[in-house]
């Protein structure tokens, strides 16, 4: 099957249908998160910091980095933020903006193989996205909207997502080395938005064979209970093919979802996983009669 | 798309790609119940009645009764538990036994049209359930396996349900009337268990054009946090067109991927279900300076 390589300095990352689902943590991006904008904008990344780390922490095997404050000097601010990260954490970045020359900024700063955040089916944007990705040899998601907007008909966002990839392999950039996002609207808006993600990803995956990405927390919004509702999301989107996605791991209900999905579909072994992350120690203090002190619940 | 009846006397439901997801009860089942059985085999239906009224009220659609316990008179037990479930409840229910003479007596006492469980691949059992089912105008639960047992290979498994599917409408059983069920083998056990069933299941979809049901609970055999396992497995099984599980309604996590579930299939119009479950009240008193008596909270 296909796979996907990212890396950091350190540490080398694969995507595909035969291994654990890429959990991508999502926290480190200040749209609608006001403090962080302020402080990111001033240049003090010790927020940044401290998500980086509490998304690691959390089993986050990449991080998103985006540094979209209106008005702001978002490329310095972009280039800054993921050679703090770098510097702290080993894991892997996905460098994310709509800015060219955020872009291009946090490439020349990073070390290692980006996921590169985004480009889409838009002539103007393939035409300076992608020679971006060739001369760095990062790899790209690519967003499956056009000139036309978002379609609501989900053969069109494919055909978008097709022409995203033949246009990258026009370029000399591997297969592989594209995901394609298959834009994931919110259900409480639009009835047939997961029906519609889930058809996207497993015709990526069956006919154009590539591995697909998505911002989960989007198909939840404006409803309650959205942390349930992402992870059941995640779930169908898994068995549907889907291999990586941005996320927040610190929703308990979402990691659950996804730990469980990656047994489900083989890929944890012995489910050594799952087990390690919620089994209850024996309780030998109970059989032998009281007394001794329970050892700490591993769950969570 | 296709559909399956299933009535009582006073309540008509319909299983299909179209429906919201069709939650059976799976808790009227002596199996493992040592105490459940214990009454049963003396008469005693008080537990019964308890099981059956506290998962109508959790939500479920639809009723398992099974009253398989060794060297009791199944067929009479099975009968009276009907009976008197019939009394209680408005819900259809499914009549499920391995005796195909209990399978005849609770079809005898049953009013309504039931969900008989089940048929296998075996030539017979097939010659003795279908009769059964064609003379009863009811619908019936093909189980993959046959008389080499249950195979390993996905394919063979289809093959089987094939088979199950075709005889019927060789008795005149309509292809609507026939649910097949995977069968869903423990995850801890077997590595490609829930793969397998996901690829069983789009194919009955797919190329048989039927309704499928699982015994869910089995998925998880063995492991710890059974519940957010299985949940995630029914999360997953329904993305592949899973339209029936005999489940228990009153596992929390079950249920709210279930509802999910139908909110992403886009099975559940404006998210009205999802949202009247999970809404949390506006906190008016809050808003208007606080004093006023919170109301009761809604979730679950």
């Amino acid at each position: 099957m296909f796979e996907t390589v990212i890396s950091s300095k350190t540490q080398t990352v694969l995507i595909g249908p035969d291994h654990p689902f890429m959990m991508i943590g999502e926290r480190i991006n200040p749209t609608g998160r006001k403090l962080l904008a302020r402080e990111m904008a001033a240049g003090n990344y010790s927020r940044v910091e401290q998500d980086a780390l509490a998304q690691v922490a959390a089993g986050a095997q990449m991080l998103d980095v985006n540094a979209g404050i209106p008005l702001a000097d978002e490329p310095t601010i972009l280039a800054e933020s993921i050679q703090l990260i770098q510097s702290i954490t080993d894991v892997p970045l996905c460098i994310d903006s709509s800015i060219v020359e955020a872009l291009r900024r946090g490439l020349d700063v990073y070390e290692g193989k980006a996921l590169l955040n985004s480009v889409t089916g838009e002539e103007e944007r393939l035409e300076v996205v992608l020679p971006l990705v060739k001369k760095y040899g990062c790899a790209v998601i690519g967003i499956s909207n056009d000139e036309t907007g978002i379609s609501e008909d989900p053969d069109v966002r494919f055909a978008v997502a097709k022409k995203i990839v033949e246009r990258a392999m026009d370029y000399g950039i591997p297969r592989e080395d594209v995901l394609i996002d298959p834009l994931v609207m919110p259900i409480g808006a639009m009835r047939y938005a997961g029906r519609q993600a889930f058809s996207i990803i497993r015709r990526c995956v069956e006919e154009l064979k590539v591995n697909t990405c998505c911002g989960a927390s989007n198909i939840a919004f404006g409803l309650p209970a959205r942390s349930p509702m992402t992870a059941t999301f995640l779930s169908m989107a898994m068995a549907s093919g889907m291999t990586s996605a941005i996320l927040n791991p610190l929703h308990e209900e979402v990691k659950t979802a996804v730990l469980a999905a990656n047994t489900l579909l083989g890929n944890d072994e012995n489910c050594m996983e799952w087990i390690a992350a919620k089994r209850e120690p024996a309780a030998e203090g109970d059989k032998r009669g009281g007394g001794r002190e329970r050892r700490r619940r591993r769950r969570g």
